[in-house]
């Protein structure tokens, strides 16, 4: 099979542009299958950043039903050059930053995913929004609730979708537990509990880099249990405090957080509690609280499968790459306006960085800081 | 033998007080065992505040090797009958609140456990020690600081020792977890984590009358977590910040908290994050998290037998009732001068509601306090 696409992709053609039947004599049997699951059109996706998150999500578009990577945008000539060796793109779906703009001119891309460092996020999904191409944009979407707003008015101006990069909206073990706070299951919520954090490497990567980054392991992880807070406990905080702990200022420099802790208080009166932290191993740890029941997530929010028991007991969904649920799910929002469990779009993220932004006022502060 | 109890307390007797040898063929195999347990003298302890824990208290004081319930002191009768059958307790060491300070001229009692609600404890404590005998205190030790620092100072005056009732500071897993820190073993020390609560009952019961209690959830919850928070990290913290929220201001009235977030900076780097509510079931965990490993225990302070595991494994520890070995353990304290792992005295009491006292002022400043 990879003999035939590097026949194919050599010959600057691929099966879609050769316009093959799924049932061609030409397609190996992993294709057919694709092709079949295909019978709806798929969403035709180029990824722009082709680092290793990029990557992951490449390599998870594999298996989607109805989402297709066809297309790249990067500034490293030889990454494009493997992309379309592993992935059968054509050169003429291959972009860098000073020509992506032409992408207007692509009838067979529909969507780009923006997965470029945090602070270049409003300038690229706007570029793309102006190309007139549906945004997906990693999270957090921009540095902050400004930024996400012009993205927000950018893409509602241009007449497309911006969807936010969550995963874990779409994971059917956490799926599980929002349907059981839907249907009251835990009773009435008090508390949730988010832990997230590693131990973050190279001091030189993207992510320690303010200028890039936009700030530190909250923009990164903390951001997971923003989101588990919002989506567990079913409503929008209307205050946050926050601490924060930095005790290796050399790594993280100033405007990148080490550790903040952060609690938000909810209208119904359930509270959170939330570590965010770039310098301890495996905090991966969600805990919902209801007036009857609970629920326990370990890991809660990492790539690999997630794990979880209600007090009903052991949540057993199978494990799916998350991405490539993610990029299925996302094919049906943009392609068939389907309604997601949560919502994950830009207006959900324009949240995230309302309260990421309310969070470092509060370590600033050093005080409560309303949200209503 | 609940025949010859009867007999002997009828008779105003007790075994001790007949000052029969340990072999004597008046006592029967459960006496003789404990008489033998008691080759070394035993601390000799009245109760004071017969209420549901102090009963938990004497219960568990039947299985103790060096302490005895020798006495009780209360402001009702009928509890002091009942326990007289019970534990056979001789009439002339029973007291109430007129006549407790004439049990200095009592020589068979040693020290005197005061069980009595919060806000009775810096006069009962400094009325047992102003009577020459030992003091342990039920926590919290006080309502709040300045009343701690007068106990303390009562009892160095007195000449008598000031322990606080701490259980888990004894208990076999919590104490293995505090050796692996003192070893090491978990790395630099970067999180704690303290859930603490329970949904309270009765909302006539003292604990939630402010004049009697002091407070609400933290004072008697709450502060399991400050413990945790204090012997698993092995250090003091230097700051606080805290926030309340309250649901049923009609249960919780003015000054008795119902739900409280706080947070706790550390000196080595550490911070703690710790709930302390009378309003969610069941909250009962403590997760502590170093650079090379952790701790995580749930149920982490509750009566029953505690379950935890270590990044090497469960903790195996048998189960032994927490406040038979607190009793036997001061005992040896008071008796031998024996040092415990982890003070209980009433300078560790102190730090207790020094913290107390800043949660309270950071919720109502709603700023953080320094502890420095």
């Amino acid at each position: 099979m990879k003999t035939r696409r590097i026949f194919l992709q050599k010959a600057g053609i691929s099966a879609l542009a050769l316009n093959l039947s799924p049932f061609s004599p030409l397609l190996g049997a992993n294709e057919e299958l694709n092709m079949n699951a295909m019978d709806e059109k798929p969403l035709r996706v180029a990824i722009m950043g082709l680092g290793s998150y990029g990557s992951r999500v490449a390599r998870a578009m594999k298996d989607c039903k109805r989402a297709k990577l066809v297309g790249v945008i990067s500034g490293t000539p030889s990454k494009i050059e493997a992309w379309q060796e592993e992935y059968n793109i054509p050169a003429k779906n291959c972009y860098n930053y000073e020509t992506y703009s032409q992408i207007k001119d692509n009838p067979d891309i529909d969507a780009v995913y923006v997965i470029t460092p945090n602070g270049l996020h409003k300038e690229h999904a706007i570029g793309v929004a102006n190309a007139g191409k549906h945004v997906i944009c990693e999270k957090p979407m921009a540095v902050n609730a400004s930024e996400a707003k012009e993205m927000v008015d950018a893409c509602k101006a241009a007449g497309v979708k911006l969807l936010i990069g969550y995963r874990m909206h779409f994971e059917a073990k956490t799926q599980e537990v929002i349907k059981m706070r839907m249907n009251g299951e835990f009773g009435k919520i008090l508390f949730f509990q988010g832990l997230s954090g590693f131990i973050i490497g190279d001091p030189t990567q993207w992510r320690l880099n303010y200028e890039l980054s936009g700030g530190g392991a909250m923009m990164d992880i903390g951001i997971y249990s923003i989101n588990g807070a919002r989506y567990m406990i079913g409503e929008e905080p209307i205050w946050v405090t926050a601490q924060e702990t930095k005790n290796n200022p050399e790594k993280f420099k100033e405007g990148v957080d080490e550790t903040i802790q952060f609690q938000l208080g909810f209208p119904g009166g359930a509270v959170a509690s939330c570590l965010s932290t770039y310098s301890m191993n495996n905090l991966d740890k969600f805990f919902l609280n209801g007036l009857n029941g609970f629920a326990e997530m370990q890991p809660s929010t990492g790539y690999g499968p997630i794990e979880g028991r209600t007090h009903k007991g052991p949540l057993n969904h199978p494990h799916v790459t998350h991405q490539t649920t993610q990029m299925d799910e996302m094919a049906a929002i943009i392609l068939d306006g389907k309604k997601p469990l949560v919502p994950v779009d830009g207006e959900e993220g324009l949240k995230d960085m309302v309260i990421i932004d309310a969070i470092y006022k509060a370590v600033k502060e050093g005080r409560k800081i309303s949200l209503v």
